[in-house]
C-alpha cells in the first residue's frame, strides 16, 4: 500500500466505536448525536427521494442548496456569496477538506497546522506532498503567539488550515487570535482552509467569527461547513465550501474526482434546513450548552479536571487526579472495559509533544445517557 | 492549485450536462437514467430515513450492505466473500477507484492503462506519483494482444486498472482477453483494480465475467460496483470494492480521510436491492437492450455508422459519414446548438492518438426521448 497513508492506523474514531460497541460501553468517544434530527429535515428528505430527481445533480451541488449556502452566508456572516461559482457540495466535511489539500497543494509547499488537530489533515497534507509545520496550543486555553506564527510561516507557505471551534479542544478562537492569523495570512501571500463545521455549535453567548469575514480575508478563505453538524445527521454525508471563485476551481478539480456529486435529495433537505428560523440554530448551541453542563458537572463530581469547552460537541478532562501512568489511548481502552464509558484519547490529536492525560468526551447525547456515562465512572473510581 | 490536477479541465460529463441544459438540448451524454428507480428500493430508503439510523455508520459500511455485496458476489459469481474484512461501502465507485489508487500506489510505481479509459482514471494515477503506461485498443473491436501486454508490464508495474464492460467503447472482455490480462497480472506481480459498474449492464446473453474469478485472481484483484447503475438510481452515490483483506486494508486507509462513510439509509436500501430476484437483474439488462436497438437503428437510419455495444449504458456512432472535419468534441458542442442532441466525444476517454471521429450516446433514456433525439438528428442531417 501506499506508504504514507498506510503508516497510519484506523482512524481513533472508528478504532473506539468498535471497541464501544464490543464491550457495549456507552459511546461519548466518536462525535455524533444520538437523536434524530430535526423531523422536518428528515421528511424533507424523504420528499425529495420520492418525488425529485435521484440521478447525478451537478458536480457543484443542487442549485437549492448552493442560493441556501450563499442565503447562509449573507445571513449569518454578512457574507456576500455568489452561489454559481463561489460554493461547492462535498460527500461530507471530510471530503471538503481532502478536496482542497489535494486541490490546492503542490509537493513542497508548506501547510501550517495547529495541533491539536483533526486526524485526516496529516496524512492528506502529506500525501499531496505538503510540508507540515506545526503550531502547538498549550492547554488551557490553547492559545498561540506572534512568536509561534513567525516561527513557522515562510514565503513557502502556501496554506494555514485552522479548525475554529476547535475539535478536540473546545476552543473558539478569539478575534485578536484570528486577526493575528489573517496578518500572517496576507504577510505570506497564502490561503486559509477554515474547517467550521462546529460553526453554529458556540457557547455561553459567543459568536463564531469566520476567518474569511476579517478585512483582507474574503478571497483568501476556504470555509467548509457539514450539515451533519448543524442538523445533527452526521452520517448523511453533506459538507460544503464557500471560497472565491479562483480558490474554488482547483478544489472543483480535485473533487470530480474524488467523488463527483452527492445524493440531491439529502442535498435538497439541508437546502431546506438552512433556511430554518434562527430559533433552530440558536436551539442548537443552547440544547448542546445545557449537555456540556450536565456532563462537565458530573465529570468534576467523579474527580477529573474538566477543561473549558467553548464550542463542539465535545469536553476535555484531565485524568491526572486518577493516577493512570499508562499513556491516554490505553486509559481510554481501559475505561471502555472496566467502566462501560468511551472517550477519546487527546494524544490522537497530535504528532509532537501530545499530552498523556487529556480524554475528550462528546456530550451530544441523550440526558438519560450522560447521567448513566457519569453513574458508571462513578463506581468505576 | 496543484499543478496535476489544474492541467485537466471540467469533468466532459459536466461541460456536456450544462451545455446541455443551456441549449435545451435532449441530453445523450452524460450517462444516467431518466427514470425513477425501482420503487421498492426507493421506499427502503426512505423508510431507513424515516425510522433508521442518520449518524455515522462503520467506515466501512453499514453490516447490512457488507453482508448483501457478500451474498451478491456468491450469488452472482461463486465467490467466497467475508463480509467483515473484504467489503469496503464508499461514496459511489468514483471514490472506490480514488480510494484504491490512492491507497495502492506509491510514487513511481507503474501503472497500466487500457484506452479508451474513464477521465478519473490518469489525474488521479499522477495525483499519486504513478507512471502510466498505456495500451491502446482499437475499435471496432476494440482488442488487444499479447504483444500489447509484453509493450507495458514491467517489474515496476504495480497495478493495472480496467474497466469492464468498458465505458466508452461498450465491450465485454472475452475469457481469453481476461485469461491474458490474468497471466500478465500473476507474471509480474501486480494487482487488477475492476471497474466493474456495468457488470449487470450486459447484453445478447453475454455473462460477465469479473476478473476476480479466474484463476489466480481471487486476491489479486479489487472489484468495484456501483449501485447507482445497479438501481438506475446515479445520484445516490453507492459504490463498493470487494478485495482480500490485505488489500482492502490500505485502500481504507484512504478512504477514511476522503469520505470516511456514506449516509447509511441509502446504503440499507442498496442491501434490500442487491437480494431481489433474478428478475429485476435479468429484466435490467433486457430493458436496457431494447433501448440500445432503438436508438442504434435510429441512429443508423441517420446515417451514423454504429459501431457494436455489447453492454453499459452506451453506443459509439462513427461521424465521418457526415463529412464532418472538426474535432470530436466540437462536434458535439455542435450537435448540441445545432440540432438540440448532446453526445460525448470519444476522444475524451484518450491521452494520446485519440479517435476523431466517434461519439457516445446514452440510451438509458425513454423511448419517446430516444425517438426524439433522433427525429431531431434527422431534421439536422
Ligand atoms: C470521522 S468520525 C469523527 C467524528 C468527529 O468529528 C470526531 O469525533 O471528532
Ligand atoms: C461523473 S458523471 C459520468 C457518468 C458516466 O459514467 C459517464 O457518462 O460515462
Amino acid at each position: 500500500g501506499n506508504a504514507i497513508l498506510s503508516s497510519y492506523g484506523t482512524t481513533i474514531f472508528e478504532v473506539m466505536s468498535r471497541l464501544s460497541e464490543e464491550h457495549g460501553a456507552i459511546n461519548l468517544g466518536q462525535g455524533f448525536p444520538d437523536d434524530r434530527g430535526p423531523a422536518d429535515v428528515l421528511e424533507a428528505a424523504s420528499k425529495a427521494l420520492l418525488e425529485g430527481w435521484n440521478q447525478y445533480p451537478s458536480m457543484m451541488g443542487t442549485p437549492d442548496l448552493r442560493q441556501a449556502l450563499a442565503a447562509h452566508g449573507k445571513r449569518f456572516y454578512g457574507l456576500d456569496v455568489d452561489w454559481k461559482t463561489e460554493v461547492m457540495v462535498t460527500s461530507g466535511a471530510t471530503e471538503a477538506l481532502t478536496a482542497c489539500l489535494l486541490g490546492l497543494i503542490n509537493p513542497g509547499d508548506e501547510v501550517v497546522l495547529f495541533q491539536p488537530m483533526y486526524d485526516s489533515y496529516l496524512p492528506i497534507v502529506r500525501l499531496a506532498g505538503g510540508v507540515p509545520r506545526f503550531v502547538s496550543l498549550k492547554a488551557p486555553d490553547w492559545s498561540f503567539s506572534r512568536a509561534d506564527l513567525e516561527a513557522v510561516f515562510s514565503p513557502k507557505t502556501k496554506l494555514v488550515l485552522i479548525n475554529d471551534p476547535l475539535n478536540p479542544a473546545a476552543k473558539v478562537f478569539s478575534r485578536a487570535e484570528l486577526e493575528l492569523l489573517a496578518e500572517f495570512v496576507q504577510r505570506f501571500d497564502a490561503f486559509a482552509v477554515c474547517d467550521e463545521v462546529y460553526e453554529h455549535i458556540v457557547f455561553d453567548g459567543r459568536t463564531h467569527i469566520p476567518l474569511m469575514t476579517l478585512p483582507g480575508m474574503r478571497d483568501r478563505c476556504l470555509k467548509i461547513g457539514s450539515a451533519g453538524k448543524t442538523f445533527s445527521l452526521t452520517g448523511w454525508k453533506v459538507g460544503y465550501v464557500t471560497a472565491a471563485a479562483h480558490l474554488l476551481q482547483p478544489v472543483a478539480k480535485a473533487h470530480q474526482y474524488i467523488t463527483f456529486t452527492t445524493a440531491p435529495n439529502l442535498q435538497t433537505a439541508v437546502a431546506y434546513g438552512l433556511g430554518k428560523e434562527d430559533a433552530y440554530f440558536g436551539g442548537l448551541a443552547s440544547g448542546l450548552q445545557g449537555k456540556r453542563d450536565r456532563l462537565a458537572e458530573g465529570l468534576r463530581s467523579v474527580g477529573f479536571d474538566v477543561l473549558p469547552s467553548a464550542g463542539t460537541y465535545f469536553v476535555v478532562a484531565d485524568v491526572s487526579p486518577f493516577g493512570f501512568d499508562g499513556d491516554d489511548e490505553a486509559f481510554c481502552r481501559h475505561l471502555t472495559a472496566a467502566a462501560g464509558v468511551t472517550a477519546i484519547p487527546v494524544g490522537a490529536f497530535f504528532v509532537q509533544d501530545a499530552p498523556k492525560t487529556f480524554i475528550r468526551f462528546c456530550f451530544s447525547k441523550k440526558d438519560t445517557i450522560l447521567d448513566e456515562a457519569v453513574e458508571r465512572l462513578r463506581r468505576h473510581f
